[in-house]
């Protein structure tokens, strides 16, 4: 085995072409960015440009990169101890666990850990069934809970294509996009009766007794930050008592902070029965995950085998990244700056929404946002039809945005803005004005 | 939200009990050892009581705990940079990759990193149903690939149960285990024969053409370190190429020196098309899981999109632990001390089995190896029956293993048996005493 320490850019890129494989993409034309340092709110490129993260690495790295606490909690962790099996107590698990309760809504009352959001939502699901006895799981269009077969049975969209056949009993129905709804309601409580309606209609027709949960994200995040209207998530809780169906909030993206309460269902004090997280729980210094029980589900399994296991649960590293990642949140004051700046954050995106032709709708709540592009205002007709983009136009967007320093991603035709939480109001509005130049650009395409 | 910083092991335990939720039990009687210390083949709880840990945490931990090259690249990684995600080149990404194809099989030519060994799995039934457009998926009875969907309906046992209905097009199909086998073989040859020809008929009954992989467990792991017969995974490889099949080796628990050579399946030379790893790759120090594909595969996937993906694929954290364990292992000469320290098991284990009416059969290959109870040598009835264990004995003998400082697992009516690879002579023998022990009350409960 060869001893290598690649330090020369062109040398990793290479090799990183030559042998690794990158997620979501044919690997033939890739160009990927060296990275070399990250800060803050910043990264840099192997020549030393300089990027704004506006996507905080898939949504992830809420409180920046290079935090100093957490970096310390994990180097005294791994002197301290590396790994344990789940079947043991550890003080990390036990502290990080407590902690975790003492910020969740008052109903949760026992944490199970993952490594990452894909097997939390597949332990939730098996957690649901178990405790309902009932087999079938409902979901939404236009979500995405991951890309492991039950997480991908879950998702709502094209990235669970590869996970089919699917899983028998895994039902799908429209969330309220209200900017693509295709009844034109009065207002938004007509829209939101309407999905509810239309849910319990579902529900019935799939068996009053069949349906163990109702799986959401809070508010969906990779398709496009869509935000449910104000009676929704009550409603949809409403619904599951009715029936007795659990509801799972997948707070994957959403939680810790990114909506600007710690986790997104608080923004309508709405308690689900379950709750799955990763991302934000560590802001990705480690991988961890996990499913938060209420008491109900917590006590079912005290009799009850609890048939979910892997190597990792409860990962002692993982878990001192978290304790020291929720003592940043608190600490620096980010939920609250999430909230905050959040406000000059929209108010950028509905400036931007006034100028530009080619912004059909912007979205935002804290700083989780999303922009999306259209090619008439009226018609909103997409800039790119959904799941086809022949002209790879949103691609060379992306480019023109990234080659400017601003660094988020898309998806179909909308871009993703969710900068970490310690983002100053001046670093907004200074990235803001690269989407701004970038939008002109996309307006005179539309010509 | 409250500071805590648990110190008293009663509290650490009590909250553990209040506020985790532990794997593959009720919650409602357990008793958790609180560990404080691990230190190369040991660990202590909190009563200063020491434990030789001989199945490495879930036979993971392979080059033994608090290795100080490890933690420290850690740290230095630490301080570097935590996370970017998997769309950049990192410099560890590269090196680990790099370093993983050497000490491949040589018709490996990619890597796909995950976080977990089920999450492995996941992405190699994609991406060989990509691979070959087909939907079957052919795997074994008696063995565990995971506890998410996909990787639970591989698994042959109930830790499938609650991912079912199952995902259709899983099949299963019987694996040599011969010391149960339902046939009175001459020799091994016949019975590899045996079961060849019984997979090929179950194949062809499937339909020819639409089987996408063949799953297995190189060497059986935790189902009771099953070894194949000699000619069995060279037939295996016949068959796939017979028909077109992808052959997936399952390298999560045997690979990475456990049996005495990196991947298990150099001990027979047989070359997967893909291998799925885990565990001993970071030897549970951090999360990291992944899938190594063939130069065919690899090219597939130029112009195909690979439609897989996870927040922490490649996570640079994870990536610099695998590069510094890599080391240790070669370092340490660890892959040729499993092959050697296993031989002295190997002779222990058989001693045992001489001297023990309990002991149906022993099993073992590098430091990897299984004690089958029995209630009777000659009728071969197994000490607990399948599934069901209503005296708890199995739980009484792993107890009195655990009293006296043999830590370890079971699995049915099997122990566990795997210490790390960097475990002594001696300390194999002081161990196994122990065993000698607890077998001698084993075989006076069958009188
Ligand atoms: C809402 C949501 N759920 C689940 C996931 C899957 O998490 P992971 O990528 O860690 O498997 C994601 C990932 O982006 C997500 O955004
Ligand atoms: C052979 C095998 N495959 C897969 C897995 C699942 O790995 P994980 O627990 O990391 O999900 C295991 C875990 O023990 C295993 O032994």
């Amino acid at each position: 085995m060869k001893k290598y320490n690649f330090k020369d850019s062109k040398v990793i890129k290479e090799i990183d072409l030559l042998k690794n494989l990158h997620s979501w993409s044919a690997q033939g034309n890739l160009d990927p960015i060296v990275v070399e340092k990250a800060k803050g709110i910043y990264f840099w490129d192997s020549n030393g440009k300089k990027y704004f993260d506006m996507s905080s690495q898939l949504v992830n790295v809420n409180i920046g990169h290079g935090n100093m606490k957490v970096i310390e909690a994990i180097q005294e962790q791994a002197e301290k101890m590396t790994y344990m099996g789940p079947g043991f107590a550890v003080d990390v698990k036990s502290e990080l666990a407590s902690k975790l309760l003492d910020i969740a809504p008052k109903n949760m009352k026992k944490v199970f850990f993952t490594i990452g959001g894909a097997d939390a939502n597949e332990n939730a699901i098996k957690m649901a069934k178990m405790f309902t006895g009932r087999d079938k799981i409902f979901s939404r269009y236009r979500s995405y809970h991951g890309a492991t077969y039950g997480a991908a049975n879950l998702t709502g969209e094209p990235r669970r294509f590869p996970a089919e056949p699917g899983i028998p009993g895994f039902i799908k129905f429209f969330d309220p996009y209200l900017y693509r709804s295709p009844v034109d309601f009065k207002d938004e409580e007509e829209a939101c009766n309407y999905y509810l309606e239309q849910l319990t209609e579902q529900i019935i027709y799939e068996g009053r007794d069949s349906v163990a949960a109702i799986f959401l994200e809070t508010v969906t995040g990779s398709n496009g930050v869509i935000i449910p209207p104000e009676n929704y998530l009550k409603g949809v809780r409403e619904i599951c008592d009715e029936f007795g169906i659990l509801m799972v909030c997948d707070e994957i993206m959403a939680g810790f902070g990114r909506t600007g309460e710690w986790f997104a269902c608080d923004n309508w004090g709405v308690v689900p029965d379950l709750i799955t997280f990763a991302k934000g729980i560590t802001s990705g210094y480690l991988p961890l995950g996990g499913v938060l029980v209420s008491q109900d589900i917590a006590d079912f399994f005290n009799d009850t085998t609890l048939m979910c296991g892997l190597t990792y649960s409860g990962h002692p590293m993982g878990c001192a990244a978290g304790i020291a990642t929720l003592d940043v949140y608190q600490e620096e004051g980010l939920i609250k700056n999430s909230k905050l700046r959040g406000k000059v954050l929209g108010e950028e995106l509905e400036l931007l929404k006034e100028k530009h032709p080619s912004v059909g709708d912007v979205r935002y709540i804290g700083l989780f946002s999303a922009i999306e592009l259209v090619k008439d205002k009226v018609s909103k007709e997409p800039l790119v039809p959904y799941g086809q983009d022949p002209g790879k136009i949103m691609p060379l967007i992306l480019s023109k945005l990234i080659k400017q320093g601003f660094f988020t991603y898309t998806h179909e035709n909308i871009i993703i803005v969710a900068p970490p939480l310690i983002i100053k109001e001046e670093e907004i509005k200074e990235a803001m004005q690269i989407m701004d130049r970038v939008l002109s650009e996309v307006d005179e395409m539309l010509k």
